[in-house]
């Protein structure tokens, strides 16, 4: 492995770690350097999942949260269905899942409860490039925020996940989620809600 | 055409009217039996809409609910993004799209309020056939017991029409479908609720 990040002193005190998709030999060896994480999220991909499975299927069950979108839970569970895709990797460890189906939105899992919510309808869709992994950001900055990470703070996090993502598409690269403010997020969720709420 | 239903003394008073998917010179010739419809839905499909598309864009002005799945909505449209497909449609007449996305949900479109709900999440998928036709039952069949088609009757009438459907998947043809009762909407209807809601 040539690329070998190191973690600082301070940085190792973070409590709330979201491990990014990199190879998780990586993600494995970046989380033995924190000292006491309250909460680790986890990303991957189809290249990992078929080139470094075991690996995969050791670090997820050191983490909190696994985020996937819906190729990837299939690829790596074998299992069309996206509820039984769940379940199957809840037993691999994590007691969160989240998979993201792109302009179909996310479906949440956990033995306590299942959380689906639709992605922000835009037609303004520019570049869908790192749309997951800003609803990732999204999701883990609000939980972060949060002491308790029960059902009511999780739902929120998600639909804070959501509507950054929105954002996201509606330009190339990051030309306007570096610039969102969190009244941005607050206003087109008070939208998103009028959208999906009965 | 060699199929030709008539329709009968009673039947053409019938007011809330909904053309499932045959062909448009069909459905076209059937609601100009009916005398007052006060709510006319119609479903299509692919065959018609590449063989019978002039007359199928017809009789779409003359509906108020065009029902179509993702794929026959950017067929017909040639729109891939489906609040564009949506905005298409409603220039062609209908005032409320509904396009339906199988296991991803729905999206409705008006000029008035968008909504999209996910479909209610099951890992009991036997078969489904007749999946779009139950959710347009059940939504039909919730509005036509409202005396007015506002914001609140539509978005009740597809969180109906998601949970029949999602009976009828769990079973072969029709074998849940024909048993249920409004109770079992109910009780899957509140189990619905704390999975979309929050």
């Amino acid at each position: 492995m040539e690329f070998c990040p190191r973690v600082s002193g301070k940085q190792n005190r973070i409590r709330n770690i979201f491990l990014a998709n990199v190879d998780p030999d990586l993600q494995s060896s970046l989380l033995d350097c924190m000292r006491s994480p309250r909460l680790v999220g986890l990303d991957s991909m189809n290249y990992w999942i078929h080139n470094k499975r075991k690996s995969l299927l050791k670090i997820l069950k050191r983490v909190n949260i696994f985020v996937a979108n819906d190729r990837e839970a299939r690829d790596l569970t074998g299992e069309h269905n996206l509820i039984k895709a769940a379940k199957f990797l809840r037993a691999g460890g994590p007691e969160m899942i989240l998979i993201k189906k792109g302009e179909h939105g996310v479906l949440f899992y956990s033995d306590k409860f299942i959380f689906c919510l639709p992605a922000y309808p835009t037609d303004k869709v520019v570049d869908p490039t790192g749309a997951g992994d800003t609803f990732a950001g999204g999701f883990m900055g609000y939980l972060s925020t949060r002491r308790k990470l029960d059902e009511k703070a999780i739902k929120k996090a998600i639909t804070y996940g959501t509507v950054a993502a929105s954002y996201n598409v509606e330009a190339f690269g990051m030309e306007k989620t570096a610039e969102l403010s969190l009244e941005d997020l607050e206003n087109r969720l008070f939208k998103f809600k009028k959208i999906v709420l009965f």
